[in-house]
């Protein structure tokens, strides 16, 4: 099959590229009330809860919805109405998370770097030290608008030192890079169906600390979005409270299999950042620099300088790239003009190659010859 | 294909029995940035907006997650925080939608008849006297409970003569009963992508009056649920504001083809009434008894008293119908033993007959004989 006549390449953070199996899983439909598919639902559950090894300590909730209402979800439940938020920002992910506390009217403050800065865990222990009245922080693990990562648990050691909160938006990291719950203390970690676990999106899933989870009850601002009434019904009942995304979940289940197929979390890892080194290397011959040093580049989506060339537009280049079969993302700097290539979903560095190839084309075709 | 061999059809309310053609269009993967994409949103809300003949007045705001996110983000966003809703109940959609009103913080009273009895516009007209604070009354125009149609379009007049603003929630109705934007006034009116249209769960969407979105910024209690923000990111940018269930919105899409073909909303009701009618007379024969007189039965769900006889077990019978085919639903009345049966989704009266049959022999293989 040419490249032109299958669909393009997502080189997106998600949705991305699914494959022909998982999207098969989507033929049957599913009774929302039956037991078989309740038996979908506590399995995926149960599945996505081994791979952070939570078993004993967390639950795993899941939500319908994108992954922002998984966010404003685990938010909303674990923090009590009278509890202060500490938000770590280099990116639009951490400034999302700021506006809900704001937006749901949860006290809290700001701690921001630039994007190409990670936060660290003297920031944090800096900045607890300052104000005692925070009650939970909130960190972006992979900050998916440049693809920077920030040091999840030297950071989680520090809050769990000074007996605070920690509450991990993992969306874009889940599933490829390694959290250990056994390891890294947190009360909620959160992530969704269509990232690195390869399923189609339209649900988030939240693992909360089983304490913290229980002792949330009347805390949320929301019905559609409490995570403690969710879990309730879905432990009586093994139902979801409201209609499930059902072919999002049978999706998700078959998406699962192939991840255990594959190998798990260090095969998906590998296979990432073989993809990520893949396209670097590739890219940098081309002369494309990305903006982040390689120490802090998460393997799940690059962030390439622009094309300095007077006749570069995104719109052109973007629009070429995709006729080849591949779909980019536009950059999401304010100060600096780049664009973005996501590393994940069913892609390999082969993929990745010939992706640059068609990036290589398409800028010989516009004549952008300064990169 | 034998019935013992095809997925179960499920005569539920949603999930329901799609297409193979709506779910084949869950095969391709969609860029969510991609203008492809953005046509299939713009395309999907421009023919669901057809529908109703809001073209004029009013603005179709679709919505990640289930249904009932799309109602508490009507209500959340279209109800001034100082604002009083009147929720109108004869069923537990309704008794939501009051849980709603409280969770977020909206203050509101109830008007409660028996769950076999509708709210007339006597009862409207009488309550908006009695009570001048109330700005908005919510109503459930099919209220699935039972299968029970409240008188929509007289109770609208009614509260426009009243200068107060309605809140219908259609979701089990939209596309199948008429209702006429030219004709009905209301401020929303709340549906989603797995009931009637027959696609596959995962999305909402609200017809909003277009003034009274315009005029709604800041009202809302939580970001991912704010409609106005929703839509005006998607006037502006042609996406949605957070991932988009893809796959869903392009069943959506080919659901709403098939929708066209068949003959619009006209024979959508008609197939849906002849469902209806097929599994009363039918079942009359058995000797069952529906829950609803004929006069206030919507052709979408019914319900029907559960066999006397003591050997009757729902979770038995449930079991037996759904060897041979058949998926029911469990009754939702807590006074009277019931259970329910769809007639919604890809089934015709043949359909209906078959699972009839099937209900039979299930009886008499655990010997039920008094019905
Ligand atoms: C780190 C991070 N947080 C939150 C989100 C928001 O998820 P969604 O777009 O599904 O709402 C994303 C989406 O890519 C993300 O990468
Ligand atoms: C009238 C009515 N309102 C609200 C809902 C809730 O929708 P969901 O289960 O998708 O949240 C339903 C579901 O069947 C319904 O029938």
């Amino acid at each position: 099959m040419s490249t032109a006549e299958r669909a393009p390449i997502l080189l997106t953070p998600g949705p991305l590229t699914t494959s022909p199996r998982t999207r098969r899983a989507m033929m049957v439909d599913w009774g929302s009330w039956d037991s078989d598919f309740n038996a979908l639902t506590a399995d995926v559950c149960s599945r996505l809860l081994a791979i952070i090894h939570g078993e004993g300590t967390h639950t795993c909730v899941p939500l319908q919805g994108s992954g922002t209402f998984s966010v404003e979800a685990a938010v909303g439940t674990l923090v009590p109405r009278d509890g202060k938020v500490l938000v770590l920002i280099n990116g639009a992910y951490g400034k999302r998370l700021a506006k809900i506390c704001q937006v749901i009217g949860r006290e809290f403050s700001t701690f921001e770097t630039e994007e190409d800065v990670p936060t660290t865990a003297a920031d944090v222990d800096r900045l607890l030290n300052a104000d005692p009245s925070v009650t939970h922080v909130a960190l972006i693990h992979c900050e998916t608008s440049t693809g920077i990562l920030n040091p999840l648990e030297e950071i989680a050691k520090v809050i769990e030192a000074h007996g605070k909160r920690l509450i991990i938006d993992a969306m874009s990291s889940f599933g490829a890079l390694d959290i250990d719950a056994r390891q890294v203390p947190f009360d909620a970690l959160i992530a969704a169906s269509g990232k690195c676990l390869e399923g189609v999106p339209g649900m988030g899933f939240v693992f909360a600390r089983s304490s913290a989870l229980a002792a949330s009850a009347g805390n949320c601002h929301s019905l559609s979005m409490d995570l403690q009434d969710q879990h309730a019904y879905m432990a009586k009942t093994g139902q979801w409270r409201f209609t499930p995304p059902t072919h999002v979940v049978a999706a998700l289940h078959e998406a699962l299999t192939q991840y255990e197929e594959e190998g798990g979390l260090a095969a998906r890892h590998e296979r990432y950042a073989n993809n990520c080194q893949t396209l670097l290397d590739e890219m940098a011959k081309l002369g494309f620099r990305s903006f982040l040093p390689a120490a802090i580049q998460a393997p799940i989506i690059v962030t390439f300088h622009a094309p300095k060339d007077a006749r570069y537009t995104f719109t052109e280049f973007y629009g070429r790239v995709r006729e080849k079969g591949y779909i980019l993302y536009p950059g999401k700097l304010t100060q600096v003009e780049t664009f973005r290539v996501g590393c994940i979903g069913q892609v390999d560095a082969q993929g990745m190659r010939e992706a640059v190839a068609a990036i290589a084309e398409s800028l010989r075709e516009v004549e952008v010859f300064e990169i």
